[in-house]
């Protein structure tokens, strides 16, 4: 599971001219740490690869998955577009100096407070979920006299299960509408047909995470251009823009299969080429969305183990200081990991579950891994972490959320500090 | 599953003298509600019942469920112990001005500098989870030679499964060690009478949660005597404490079977009694660790849902303007909860799946739920989200965690407020 940019020197894992070691001791663990050139050269590929003569082909970064100032500076480095989904989300991307019009706002239930915000932000694109958001843009920018460009979110009837698809009309899924729904369809359109400053740019469709195989996603244009087709006739309208949504799956475990990153957007851009020229759709922008897909095989986290016990029962455990707060996806979706003791990489091994320091059973990063057997304070590295760890971390147990680098060769970046205890508290009223 | 300060007034629910639809104008919404008096009531009926003539009885708040400053007044004021589990929380409590000596230091994986903390802070007691942890503790206190009381948790191989319990020696959870591990055992009592400065008080042992039923503690108890009995003849040594952990369970739905406190402390108290006389042990104090059955069913969850989905599979859809952020335990241990719409409380129904606004399908606070019909911006208050649910919550999607309030009868306690934008982002570094 190393990156390119690791690799073993005396026994020990090293990211570019570091130790994991090294970077334990000065930054303290918990710690998540960031290859910088893998994840430079993962934008490198879907930006590189996902371009044509005919389409503007945007890369438009899912922030969920991990969001932090400094990343923001890269995507912008390379022209990348980014994901918000809510008002904390446009307010970071604004204090780091992004442009405010590369930014495509999502969400099933965005606020008033949120569309407001997004309207006056200058957002390039609010993804519009349901007609009651339809509705409400309408009002506002009647109000405001501002000109507001779309994307409705659709639900296509597609839904990839990582190594294949289902089609069927009847997906119950919260997000968008249905395009079998031809009452809603209809009055959506008749509401941007009337509206003043409302515009309709095109449409958004998801259709999973963790998908592997390309092919999921041509069957997704097929779906959409039929779709488009059928809509810009009925209504006399013209789409510009067809957003495919994300869900680039990466690797855990050695034998997961990971996207081919320039197979599927080829992929997809055949199909587009296809089966629009097929219909004669007028599609100029085309966008993906792959957030996991861009971190999340870029990050590790690094934790200092400290006691190992063997129990009766037979199990061995390996204790981190870190735990569920700092990465809740085994727990919450069985996740499974790839372990390494990154202190001693190779010697005789053994079997450990390795276990957090949260006072629930639940609390364990993976289970019945082998590794170097460890030595206290030995640094064990998990691997790709880079996605929906930090984004998902709590103060659980009363743990502070650790800090976050950057590690680009010999050159390191901080971009996010821990959290103090002061922090920890500070939003409690302490006077009665 | 309205408590008794709750009523229905002009169909919408109160909670003391104020509306939910008050209290979200006033506060915003999410918002986490904590019936003050509710809670008096239950710490007092543990306070009231769990005490003996003979025995010395401490009830010991688990603070991990939920911990704010204003919670820790109200312990101190009942004279209730209260559970750590961090640097963190021991940071808190002391803040909060928390005599420290009631503090009950748990974890499996504590760090040395969490145990250095407890020992300067002068915790109560330190409950030591294994051998390793133990040995730290003896050479931390012999630098510093200061007198430090312990209890040791031992695997009891009782396990409690809501409504029974299970006994076994091979039990393979990551806390304590286990009581059939003679070895281990004997390492350990070995290390406390050579330790000069780390005195062995006596034990704890926790069998699960969401325990129902009070017998489960009985058969705890007569493990524990025999096993308190077996150990002080061997090692002449006697025991004064015993520390019979929590798992005290509530209820989420109506039909959910909770512990009836009374019962349950007089059956323990009972059992202690005759299992204690029985074998002439001269435990003097006795400890349970109450925490979900302390806040649990005196918080609700208050939400504005703003829109309302009907999906062309057919499942109707009300999206709050929370979700697994402020609530992941549907997600996580597919929990159920008890939803009403608090702004009209009767009226025509309807079936619902009440859905956050995470970008994540798994976001759902409750599926398949019957409320009264909302309209736009109504109130949903969700019942029985006082223990694992702020104490859980997150800034995933960027979203800013809630305030919680206790609401007194007619006085109202700001504990927590909202996190402000800037919060959020307080950690992150914006200058490379």
């Amino acid at each position: 599971m190393k990156t390119k940019t690791m690799q073993i020197k005396d026994n020990k894992l090293y990211l570019g001219s570091f130790s994991l070691e090294e970077l334990a001791d000065k930054f303290g663990t918990p710690l998540y740490v960031y290859d910088e050139v893998h994840m430079r050269n993962k934008i490198s590929r879907y930006v590189n690869n996902f371009k044509d003569d005919k389409y503007d082909c945007k890369i438009v970064y899912a922030t969920k998955a991990f969001l932090a100032p400094y990343l923001v500076q890269i995507l912008k480095e390379y022209g990348v577009y980014a994901d918000a989904v809510s008002g904390g989300d446009l307010y970071l991307l604004e204090q780091s100096g992004y442009p405010m019009n590369m930014v495509v706002l999502h969400g099933n239930n965005k606020s008033i407070a949120e569309l407001e915000m997004a309207i006056e932000k200058g957002v390039g694109y609010i993804v519009v979920d349901n007609v009651s958001e339809l509705q409400d843009l309408i009002e506002l920018t009647n109000k405001r006299k501002t000109l507001v460009k779309t994307l409705f979110r659709v639900n296509p009837g597609v839904e990839a299960h990582t190594h294949t698809f289902i089609q069927t009309s009847l997906l119950d899924s919260k997000f968008g509408e249905s395009i079998f729904d031809l009452s809603t369809i209809d009055q959506i359109m008749m509401l941007y047909k009337n509206s003043q400053y409302v515009t309709l740019d095109g449409f958004h469709a998801h259709i999973g995470s963790q998908i592997s195989d390309g092919k999921s996603f041509v069957k997704l244009v097929e779906v959409m251009a039929k779709f488009i087709k059928e809509v810009e006739d009925k209504y006399q309208m013209k789409m510009s823009t067809l957003d495919l949504g994300g869900g680039f799956g990466i690797k855990y475990l050695d034998d997961d299969k990971e996207i081919n990153v320039e197979e599927a957007v080829k992929l997809i851009l055949d199909a587009v080429h296809q089966e629009f020229n097929g219909l004669g759709l007028s599609i100029k922008n085309l966008m993906i969305e792959p957030g996991r897909s861009i971190v999340g095989d870029s990050g590790i986290t690094i934790y200092r183990t400290h006691r190992i016990k063997h129990t009766y029962a037979g199990v061995e455990y390996a204790f981190i200081d870190g735990g569920m707060p700092d990465n809740i996806r085994p727990s919450l979706y069985q996740a499974k990991y790839t372990v390494i003791n990154a202190s001693r990489v190779e010697g005789e091994k053994n079997v450990y579950n390795i276990a957090g320091k949260c006072c629930e059973s639940g609390d364990m990063i993976a289970k019945g891994v082998e590794i170097t057997k460890p030595l206290c304070d030995d640094i064990l590295c998990v691997f790709s972490t880079g996605a929906y760890c930090y984004s998902m971390s709590m103060n659980y147990n009363g743990l502070t959320r650790p800090g976050v680098i950057f590690v680009n060769e010999d050159k390191i970046t901080e971009a996010i500090r821990k959290e103090t205890y002061e922090e920890l508290v500070k939003t409690c009223n302490f006077k009665f």
